[in-house]
């Protein structure tokens, strides 16, 4: 039985979890998924907000409450509710209608736990974000914050402009589950093009992830497209406390020989972020090289694909890696439901 | 473990209860909230059809029945669903693809209760409703009272263009929660400027909640901007009844002073119903004293503050106020689900 | 207890059953409704994807499987999700963002059973679908039978372009109730007027429903709105197999005569299919005769009249033969919840 409890605790970002609880939720998830723990989540609701579309988030979160006698219910907000406002002080005259200040509190009396996914770069089709605000802006998730500050029930990012930790946990578990102990493996997080700019926010919880198992990392990535450099930083400093490392790389050739894991993830720049028509310029010239193909996964060390998805085949990655023995992105998208399960359970208690 | 027996009934209006039974609700509620009666809705289902936008409404009616282990489907119509006719002998060749004669009868045979919220003037952001019909028409609440009378379950109106019971029977509670017996005290409704024109529906049910309780009801407003005379003299009549009263003014002053509780609501003018830019041009200079803030909550005998939730904080009410010792709004939106499981309980049955 | 074990099946098509098992889908709906079987879905969650709007099935699959302890996630496609591809090798750097390679096995792995509604052809209102393809190309249902060959786990369609079997199995259990044994009774699937131009599935699979009995069906419609002949041809024979069978008809007072069951369905002509305009001009001088109305009934011997409903009442049928003694309609839509429960215990096990 997990003693893990976090019931007075939110999970916003990653590193809101210690290294030693990001392993107990891998563990108590693999539990979960064998059948040697089985959560008790009757009574328990757990309300989920989407400012964005989902699948993978959507399905995996409710599927884990509901599937142990608990329930879930979804707002698509902006939508189906209001528009909320986050500001303190301000005169609320214009286009919001309700403040988090009573927001959180009243979704908190009426749930046990909320689900928070709130991106300003996730679109569907090619329909341009309205961003204009700067990454350093977006990166503060003031709704997010705000929210988790006023809210009485434990607060989970399912995704925000920063971070997407139920995605990192769920990458986490799936190394554990293909290679035992992760620790010094050769990790390697791969930028590839996209004909969009897709937000950091994945890529940020893959890296804490591969560093929380104390990986050998590197991030391969065109000059001009470094991660968080804050994040990037912790990253290394918690890789390196248990023996691995985390560098920066464009040499691709270098980054994939004698990887046990690569992870594909496309994203857009910091330095071009909210001019998506100059960024879209600027990499056109890399769509060629970046993608994951077979060429490429041969020259690693039988290296399990990752990817969150979803994924634009022959874009991203190329058929024959998705389709290859390499893909473990099935089983990736499938230990979202165990991860979110043994959140729940360390967030609400219950089961044996 | 209570009588109340509301199997065969529905609850379209606040009217619909009598006061004893408005007491009940709120003792069951109590027990409910308080474990002293579990409700046990295993099995049952809860259809649930949202023609307006909803965080508080769909929350509370979802979560009282799947806590307890019934679940709901909420709907969000003209949306997922069809567009809906409810006047009789009519040749359906336009935009309406489904009667309620066979709506009604067919989510009855798939469900043990349904609730509709169906009301012409809620709105997400500033954008004008699209009411050209005066209220005398729209107070008919054609569609909610059509589906209720081709139901063969209970009816749930979750507010409609003249009643919004669920709202007033959570105020009920909360006020015996603050107050014990609330019979006597004072109770000031006050009318709020707010940027656009709001619908009756929640302070008629709030005013009854009031009344309902016996309560010395004050209905603060400007002159113009009185609710529905015959809600009113149904309010006056049942709170006469118990001892109380009801009388409208628009002495701001008076009114606070001695307060047991302020319960705040922005409300369009019945005068200029539909007339929308007329109305907010005729109240521009309503918007400085109505407020509700420190200075006058000071006046009142340590009133506790009520609102239904969204609010616009420092254009209704003030920060000073919902942040401090005054407000029960958070009390009164938690409530919102005790007094839904009770009325379920009513409805459905089941539980200890 | 129930034998019929459809755990590693699919129903895509009504002809994905055998008439044997259409019967014993049938008397195992039967003996959920009458509380001689009752399911135990505890545990169990079917993801449902809605790509068109949905009343009756979408609360028949959710309350088929959550009132009896399992749960329902819903998403409508497009809106809450991605823009899915389902042709092979393709180049994704278009308006698609997932594959239904990835798609339908990360659904499974997080879920029992699958739900699947997409029609080219359903649309709210009076808007023209954008259809421009033939009936030939979207006849193969492309999506559904992608989204089934990668799935996981059974998948069931909610209406396609060219099927729509729960429905039909609606059908088939309501005429059983009706008729006791129908075979060799004579059934009318009639075609109806109305403004839009809609799908064949669901005429489809009632006219399998009519020959899986071994009734005697005659298809009922004007020249130049025959069903796809393919279709025709497969009801036929399973029909004349249980000494039944299937003419078409334009002769619409013989087809009343002596009539034991009248389904009526508008559906659009599969030789105009996708020019809307002109098919509309076409067809204008059928509104007067098709509807049916209680002279027609009067001619029939005693007819139940079916129609799966949203049906447009005095278009497709008057008033007074849906409130008359002719209309099944209610418990039609009624079984549709049973049938799917029944869809569900052969798929997922459970119950006793």
């Amino acid at each position: 039985m997990s003693t893990l409890d976090l019931s007075d605790r939110n999970l916003l970002s990653t590193l809101d979890l210690s290294v030693d609880e990001v392993r107990e939720v891998v563990e108590l998830a693999l539990e979960i998924k064998h059948g040697a723990h089985r959560p008790d989540f009757r009574g328990r609701v757990a309300a989920l907000l989407f400012f964005n579309p989902s699948v993978r988030t959507r399905l995996s979160s409710e599927a884990a409450i509901s599937r142990f006698g608990g329930s879930a219910v979804a707002f698509h907000a902006g939508k189906d509710t209001w528009n909320f406002e986050c500001r303190d002080g301000v005169v609320m005259d214009g286009a919001t209608q309700e403040h988090v200040r009573e927001l959180a509190p009243v979704i908190s009396r009426m749930s046990d736990v909320v689900g928070i996914r709130k991106s300003e770069l996730i679109t569907v089709g090619n329909a341009d974000a309205g961003v204009t605000s700067d990454y350093r802006e977006l990166k503060r998730d003031e709704f997010l914050h705000a929210f988790a500050e006023h809210a009485e029930v434990p607060v989970i990012n399912l995704e925000s402009n920063t971070w997407h930790p139920m995605q990192g946990l769920a990458d986490a578990m799936t190394m554990v589950e293909a290679l035992g102990d992760p620790r010094g493996r050769k990790y390697v997080l791969t930028w590839a093009w996209h004909p969009k700019s897709l937000p950091v926010a994945t890529p940020h919880s893959q890296l804490l992830a591969a560093a929380d198992l104390g990986m050998d990392v590197t991030i391969l990535r065109p000059d001009g497209w470094s991660l968080d450099q804050e994040v990037v930083a912790a990253a290394r400093s918690r890789a390196e406390a248990l023996g691995g490392g985390v560098r920066e790389s464009d040499d691709v050739e270098a980054a994939y020989r004698g990887a046990h894991v690569v992870c594909a993830k496309a994203w857009g720049s910091l330095d071009y972020y909210g001019r998506f028509a100059e960024e879209a310029h600027a990499k056109r010239v890399l769509r060629e090289g970046w993608i994951v193909d077979a060429a490429k996964m041969a020259r690693t060390d039988g290296a399990r694909f990752l990817h969150c998805l979803p994924v634009r085949r022959n874009v991203v990655v190329a058929d024959a890696v998705l389709d290859g023995p390499w893909s473990a992105v099935k089983d990736e998208a499938e230990n979202r439901l165990w991860t979110a399960a043994a959140i729940y359970v360390a967030m609400l208690g219950g089961g044996r």
